[in-house]
């Protein structure tokens, strides 16, 4: 890989989501030479990715060009590669586009969609990881309105205009809202020759609550606000097969639907070279110490999503979010500086600045430090804490201007099928 | 088709561009029964594909769903649907989703490039007539410099960060100066590692001045502009020939470019049915009376670019461009509402507005009546009418909002690889 050689030690962080990109910025402008690789030449603002499968939002507002985070340090280099294996013997990492070595490598590779080894649901159900995956979903969702106006077959129609969304999680729990949105405010003028109200949002959670990382007065609001904008909730409820067509439970319930969204679970998105079951704890993530260290690895650190971090307050690691990942990142920063001028490491302690989803157009959760609120002035907390860590000034103009339109209009106008995700729906007789 | 029966005449239309919206929102509110049909769920701004392709704006910025359009009227029914024949024998046309009697059809198809035969060139150049096709060229102009930071081949580098447009029409010219716009403010921040000096931009013409549809004086200070920003311009000369690698041309003139762009010439979208020599003209286009009705076929009309009127002013039909279209558009609609009540038809007679283009970030040439501007005022009024005519106060909104960030800031940010093109880059040896 063309990389300058330089005196000065070479960090190679895999991956810009929030802990990597917050790791660059910390180390910018300091005596290392930084060298970041992503397989997209983008950093992405997953907590609106909803946004974009229902419209609201295109990509470009919560997608960022990683160089133009780093242009302005000459002490940075970004690649655009896979990373194919790690080898922690010779400090090297093979990728699609050669080697290179390293004196700290960080892995900072985040998480992927977890299916729990159900290969049927992986091929039917649709994820809402990463940008192209959005898009698709937004495809799908219109392409499904668009077939349903074709047959006469009410089996069908329902089936086309069902949509089952799998883990209670903040993504379920804001994508079940805006979904509930497009029902009341879009699909009736857009589709005056549908029977519209038929249009069913389901949200199943294997759990008892919704939302079950916030406090449970936060779980008890979503699910009354969900269920005023008419969503079906299903708590205990564990969805164990779908054949692109019929969803199975553990019990009775079957869903017929032609779109399954599975947001129930993340997993480490490891790397070989660093996949051993040495170093990786449940969820497939990598055991690091109070250091970001990965145990027993020289050299290696990992952060955020794909660290896990486990102390006492967190005997499972820091929740998979973005806060944990860009504090961590910051603090590794930090850390590496000290290593380089031969100063003592300080430990990692998570500040928990809170938790927040918001639920439809004007309602939101928020659970921070000693404060709870629920309701429209919830909304507006969520509404300017996510302008607020957008990175850059346009999006925040684009995604405010977006918002407000939105808002006041009842509308979302990205609904374009720009690259149809051809389903098949063979499967559904007419 | 599952279109609602109904006694008033049903006027069916194929195309959602410029003239069949146009006619669309004529007919509202009125006792016809419109259906109109289009591949894409949304109706697509031409005149800004280039910002698309270049980072400057996203998609949704420049495209509208057509269903939002027309959802105010009841008489509007859209099915988003690929025509496969016309039968005027029985007046019914055949779709991907089943078939449609009219009483009205009016043939709204548009334009498509025109590769003149030349499968080569089809082949392995870049179209930019659509908006998955402005994102084709968006991805591949930013994978190619992210390949030319792999290798130490120079002329491989060089064939990589060479851009080879043919075509001086406005398309052309508009992205020319965008490119040499990113070449200058953008490329030496987001990639310092490659020397983007040698990155090299070459408009192709085959006639003796580019934007030949204008006055001399804008064609001579449009060239005058693009020169200033470093575009090469190649007068007189045509591209024969183009494997991938290397564009030949009638002279002694070759360039080794990785990235041929197409925008040498467009040509009538046909519908079978519709296609026979005897209604056709040159550039396949279907000749009509004053009135848009297709020549010697009952109950049939023309509109838009793929309309041929041939006037003793305008010998060969109007331009293939958004003015004629629109006007059409409503002429049309006026029309078919005096057929239906029985009143003689109303010649069409085109008000030329004039004709613009922009080069780079703010100088523009605009022709109208009775006065031509160069420079930085004629790009206000290019920037103005370009808002005026964008369908949507969100879109505007927006649109203005990136603009004024570029402009300010010398900046495109939507310089994002969301679906790569996944060129090959074989040909070219390391």
């Amino acid at each position: 890989m063309n990389i300058p050689i330089s005196s000065d030690p070479r960090v190679v962080i895999i991956g810009g989501g929030f802990a990597g990109i917050s790791l660059a910025r910390e180390l910018s402008g300091t005596e290392v030479q930084v060298v970041l690789l992503d397989k997209h030449n983008y950093h992405n603002f997953q907590p609106l990715l909803y946004q974009v499968s229902t419209g609201g939002l295109e990509p470009d507002s919560i997608a960022y060009p990683i160089r133009k985070v780093l242009q302005e340090y000459p002490n940075f280099f970004f690649r655009l590669a896979e990373v194919a294996q790690i080898d922690t013997d010779n400090n090297i990492i093979h990728t699609n586009i050669g080697d290179l070595s390293y004196d700290y490598l960080v892995v900072a590779t985040g998480s992927k969609t977890n299916f729990f080894g159900n290969e049927r649901i992986a091929t039917n159900s649709m994820a809402m990881k990463t940008i192209p995956q959005a898009l698709n979903l937004r495809s799908l969702i219109l392409e499904n309105f668009e077939q349903a106006l074709l047959t006469d077959n009410l089996p069908k129609r329902d089936a086309l205009m069902n949509f089952v969304i799998v883990g209670g999680g903040p993504t379920g729990v804001e994508l079940a809202g805006a979904l509930a949105e497009i029902k009341k405010g879009i699909l009736p003028k857009d589709y005056p020759d549908l029977d519209t109200r038929r249009v069913q949002i389901h949200l199943v959670q294997g759990g008892d609550r919704i939302l079950p990382g916030m406090s449970t007065v936060a779980s008890e609001k979503a699910e009354m606000f969900l269920e005023k904008l008419g969503v079906e909730i299903w708590k205990n409820t564990r969805v164990t097969d779908y054949d692109g067509k019929l969803a199975k439970t553990k019990g009775e319930i079957h869903f017929e639907t032609a779109t399954l969204i599975w947001a129930a679970g993340v997993t480490g998105a490891l790397v070989a070279g660093l996949d051993n079951e040495k170093i990786t704890v449940r969820g497939s993530r990598l055991k690091v110490d109070a250091y970001n260290r990965v145990e027993g690895v020289a050299n290696v650190f990992a952060i955020g999503d794909i660290a896990c971090m486990q102390t006492e307050d967190y005997p499972h690691g820091h929740a998979m979010m973005a806060q944990p990942a860009m504090q961590q990142g910051r603090h590794l920063g930090k850390n590496l500086l000290r290593i380089i001028s031969q100063k003592p490491l300080l430990p990692f302690t998570y500040k928990d600045k809170g938790t927040m989803a918001t639920i439809g157009r004007n309602k939101a959760v928020v659970d921070m430090k000693g404060m709870r609120f629920q309701g429209v002035f919830a909304w507006f907390i969520w509404m300017f804490v996510h302008l607020y860590f957008l990175i850059g000034f346009r999006n925040r103009v684009v995604v405010f201007v977006n918002w407000v339109y939105n808002y006041i209009r009842f509308d979302r106008e990205a609904r374009l099928i720009i690259r149809p995700y051809k389903r098949d729906y063979s499967a559904f007789e007419d």
